[in-house]
């Protein structure tokens, strides 16, 4: 029976101890397992177990770890140092540590320094979600099909890592192992990017003294584009600060483009406008059309993983 | 027995012809109706028929105006002065033109130096599409419950607006007139700055030299937020170039917020971001939960299309 702790039961937590829990048990990669949940807000937790997400409730952080032998952080990255160090000494030797948070450089440096060298810890980031957060929002079906990335810290053991490896298909994800500061940088384009995108085209219009007569004109192109400016506004914060210089990266490079398209509004026939237009959507409709087909198997995880391993 | 006639059978046009034609003509506020459909590519007016949205196909430009007492141009931005000057000779006294272009000051002055003073125009938006384009992918219900901004010339008789005004209703659409101006500077703000946006998404990510791999982790948060990019090319273009001034007005407060946002992440330590993604969140979610009570019902229309008609 191996015992599996959650700690945070917000979206992903209670979603993933929803799907740890309705998976095919025959079929399971971990076998028979228990899962703890474990909330600062016990309303939280008992949600998250009315939503048969987990087996038992922990009433505080000492009898949530008491056994476990997998823990998944399921908390804000801000909340993280505080979590690590309360932690250190109530974890068993032994025992493998994993977290859900959208940047890896920054959990990876706090795991080193707070964490006792008698743990492994295997940093995590499933890529799926929703704007709606909460216990209250989950959904077992949350990481079916999903990419699960995987940075496990250098001093991991291989067993630890295929144990987490092991929860991650169990929860119908795909495991993905990638460099960390790699992970950083490409998901402030593809993930962090697209939120603040979101979260300024709101600011920008809503703040307009005629967005009242704007809004009636607000149509479907403007709920999508929005979308992810209705997500956790804490989240978001802490993905900025620990994400930091890749984020700023992507930043600096969207100004330049939208200095040039200034520009080309200024004095342009259309002709790079036109090109521009032509470009993006050769280059999104590739990307829709194969997305799937090229999602790496995991033959290529393994190789990966290896070279991973090996790197410096 | 109305006769209606077509210009361009892309996806609006089309999808127009099919709302008319499927519209239950027992309640049809324009009585019993014939069809006419044009497109200079002779393939594009055989899949509309297809489609049972026109009745007959108008092989050139002078039989499709044969006759017609209401013409609805559904073409591109950029097309329309040619289209104007050769419809001019060819038009009955009396006929009433409206169209269907996302800009609309630009299209009035057009309409006012090149169209007959026999004829009234009635200029038109609906407020309604998608990414896809052409006739092909036109569907009978794609106004149902959509704002479709009216700005009649000031030269226009009341009998022609009203015409235009029930040909709205007919395809399930709300009429919503409002200053050709105003328009303009609104919907810059929330459909022209956001397909803007989702191609500078896609442009900045698809053109880093490690895009093959970012693409693996673009989940549906990229997905959605970049959606507009993949929009017709050519009516983007056309929108830019007919509303310049409005858009340049929008890109340049973004690139005001984004500049904003780069100095908050080398400094902040989160009060200013979370400040932000806060008001973001709070702006979106009222208007997502307060867009359809608070649309403006027909009274409302009625009296704003006076205080229109009175202004100077």
């Amino acid at each position: 029976m191996l015992h599996i702790t959650i700690v945070g039961m917000g979206l992903i937590g209670t979603s993933l101890g929803m799907a740890l829990r309705s998976a095919n048990r025959m079929e399971s990669p971990l076998g028979p397992t228990t899962i703890m949940g474990y909330d600062r807000d016990s309303r939280a937790t008992a949600t998250a177990w009315a939503q048969q997400a987990i087996d038992r409730q922990a009433r505080d952080l000492k009898e949530a770890l008491y056994r476990a032998e997998l823990v998944i952080l399921a908390i804000p990255a801000q909340a993280l140092p505080e979590l690590f160090a309360a932690m250190a000494p109530l974890l068993a030797s032994g025992s493998v540590i994993t977290d859900v948070i959208s940047t890896k450089v920054q959990v990876l440096e706090w795991a080193h320094t707070l964490l006792p060298e008698t743990v492994d810890f295997v940093g995590g980031h499933p890529m799926a979600g929703k704007e709606q957060s909460g216990a209250a929002a989950a959904e077992a079906g949350l990481f079916k099909g999903a990419l699960y990335c995987l940075t496990p810290s250098p001093q991991a053991c291989q067993e630890a890592i295929q144990l987490v490896e092991g929860m991650v298909r169990q929860v119908g994800a795909t495991p993905y192992y990638i460099d960390p500061h790699e992970h950083d940088m490409y998901v402030a384009g593809v993930s962090h990017l697209p939120f603040l995108l979101s979260t300024l085209l709101v600011e920008v219009t809503s703040h307009n003294s005629n967005w009242h007569a704007m809004a009636h004109l607000a149509a479907t192109g403007f709920r999508d584009i929005s979308r992810l400016a209705s997500g956790d506004p804490e989240m978001h914060r802490d993905i900025c600060i620990t994400n930091r210089a890749a984020i700023t990266h992507w930043v600096g490079e969207m100004i330049t483009l939208l200095c040039d398209v200034h520009k080309q509004l200024e004095r342009d026939e259309g002709e790079e406008l036109l090109a521009l237009f032509d470009r993006a959507r050769t280059a999104r409709n590739h990307w829709l059309a194969t997305r799937h087909a090229r999602r790496p198997d995991a033959t290529v995880f393994d190789l990966q993983y290896q070279d991973y391993l090996r790197a410096p």
